[in-house]
């Protein structure tokens, strides 16, 4: 007679082997385990998220020794060559870096930021670097954004510095503010001449403002646009006590800035830590994707009930072809999901 | 003997009498009702946004023939003073006029667009002129922007113009753009020298830029910036078909612009009927609209349950006073949430 086997148990014994290989890999620091965890909490599958969920759980530290770092600019600026630049002077030093790539996937800025074949002839092989695209998805919920997530995960396989990659409009800069340390933003020599304009927005978000490319015959512009930024941030009310938001040159051509670059990025977090904004931000930070996974999490609800789902999507579809208008299809979506 | 009345058909009767109130109103063009209703959409009561749906969606049309016009710029640019240059000058030719302004109640920029004194003497008074703020309410299921409903309550109040008015960063200026048919970019005379920066986000946002302030000792360098701004806007890929987006000055002091503006709003308005862009962009913003506010009403479907509220509550509790991490909140809420 076969023994009969509880199936409930299967499952979860099955469920925390799965777990074990995962976070016994990330805490082994392997790269392979890391790329296939990044794809459980990138999946559509709730129930796999939801395993990306018990690994983030089970590794989850308040540890403070690493660096959340945002690198932003428009496209053409050098984005990918000064993150490597930055990538390669850390993993000389002998840190892990994890490089995470944000495409929007803007109508607007059709800039490959990923994959492209120069950037990893330079870096892929480097064994203390890593490397992930992270393409936000449009979908129903909004965009399921998945990066805070990535980076948590990079940290559990021991990767101390993360950097953030991004391009786009205002969207994706003030989403990715809200998952690092420190925000950074690439000019261009030239640049900073008038800061009153449309551009003070973004400038806003910037802890540390970089003039790239300072380098041939851009060298008197870039100092220049220097002073420009400098003045112009130091008019701002200050987001950190005690930090001025710096503006530094740098260039990745002839080499030139990163010793001063990062001496001012762990100056920066040095204050931070001792006034307390370091922690007091990452938990803030925690609170606003909770909240923002909280709507995802409230739309799939709704849309579980097949009933639901199809009065939406019949609602949809009136307002594409015209024959219904959306006061309507909201009214009507209101009546029939709260009865009286 | 009193006679029985039915509930339900007394309720409906109450209903129907105060949906007339309403329409009857509007159609007249009340201003003190237009209030009342846009008071009634941006209730936190959810009956009464149904009210407010239920008149929105009886007033419903597809009339063409309105413009929305959303108008930004930094603080100090001069948006108010300009707005109520133009608005005057649509009152005088006969045209209704509402200004909208909406203050997404930033914690950075501090200045009040609303109900500034200097404004209410110039056109508070004007009978064709009707002005309302619009603050954005940030709350558990994002922001309650109602802004759209307005416009569409002052269409109804036979409005032909609405203007837009926002201040702040990227994230209201994208919220604007997606509920007017134009959008204009105040900038100050000496901006545009550079356009490669931070500030081409926005920029490719706008179909109309406007050098303010173009007066007195500032004239020379308004020219000097219209030129840079038409020689980077005409760079951009063009968002609607045949209309390169203009670059004009404006002067609201010496009162000297406003004719050619408004002429290019015209021709911007003609270009855009003739190509179907006009209809088929309102299309895709009520539907736009429409997925936003289901998200919010999944999330009102989702907290009526008390438990989920409860335990939403105490998660966040737990978040904020660091007994828990956020990745076990989120598999807790999943797990609870959708019990397998």
């Amino acid at each position: 007679m076969p023994i009969k086997v509880n199936p409930d148990l299967k499952r979860s014994t099955k469920e925390a082997r799965q777990l074990t290989y995962y976070t016994d890999g990330l805490r082994a620091g392997s790269r392979f385990i890391l790329s296939e965890a990044i794809t459980l909490i990138e999946s559509e599958d709730q129930q796999k998220r939801i395993s990306g969920l018990s690994i983030l759980d089970k590794l989850y530290t308040a540890d403070a020794s690493t660096k959340r770092i945002g690198i932003s600019g428009s496209p053409g600026v050098g984005k990918s060559t000064f993150i490597n630049y930055i990538a390669g002077y850390l993993a000389s030093k002998g840190e892990k870096v994890a490089i995470l790539a944000i495409d929007p996937a803007s109508q607007k800025t059709k800039g490959s930021i990923l994959g492209d074949k120069t950037r990893m002839e330079e870096i892929g092989s480097n064994e203390m670097i890593y490397i992930r695209p992270s393409s936000a998805k449009f979908e129903l919920g909004g965009v399921a954004d998945t990066t805070k997530e990535a980076i948590h995960l990079c940290e559990a396989a021991g990767f101390d510095t993360i950097l953030i990659e991004t391009v786009g409009v205002g969207q994706s800069e003030t989403a990715v503010a809200q998952i690092v340390d420190l925000f950074c933003l690439l000019v261009l020599p030239g640049a900073g001449d008038e800061l009153q304009g449309i551009k003070r927005g973004i400038t806003e978000l910037a802890d540390l403002v970089i003039i790239n490319k300072a380098d041939q015959s851009r060298k008197e512009l870039a100092s220049i646009s220097q002073k420009h930024y400098a003045h112009s941030l130091h008019l701002l009310r200050p987001k950190i006590t005690n930090w001025t938001p710096r503006v530094l040159k740098s260039s990745s051509l002839e080499k030139r800035g990163i010793e001063k670059i990062w001496k001012a990025v762990e100056t920066f977090f040095e204050i931070c830590h001792e006034s307390g904004y370091f922690m007091a931000n990452r938990k803030e930070q925690n609170l606003n994707w909770f909240q923002k996974k909280f709507r995802q999490l409230a739309v799939e609800y709704y849309l579980k009930k097949e009933m639901n789902l199809k009065t939406f999507q019949k609602l949809e579809t009136e307002i594409r072809s015209d024959r219904n208008n959306p006061f309507f299809a909201m009214k009507n979506l209101y009546e029939t999901t709260f009865p009286r």
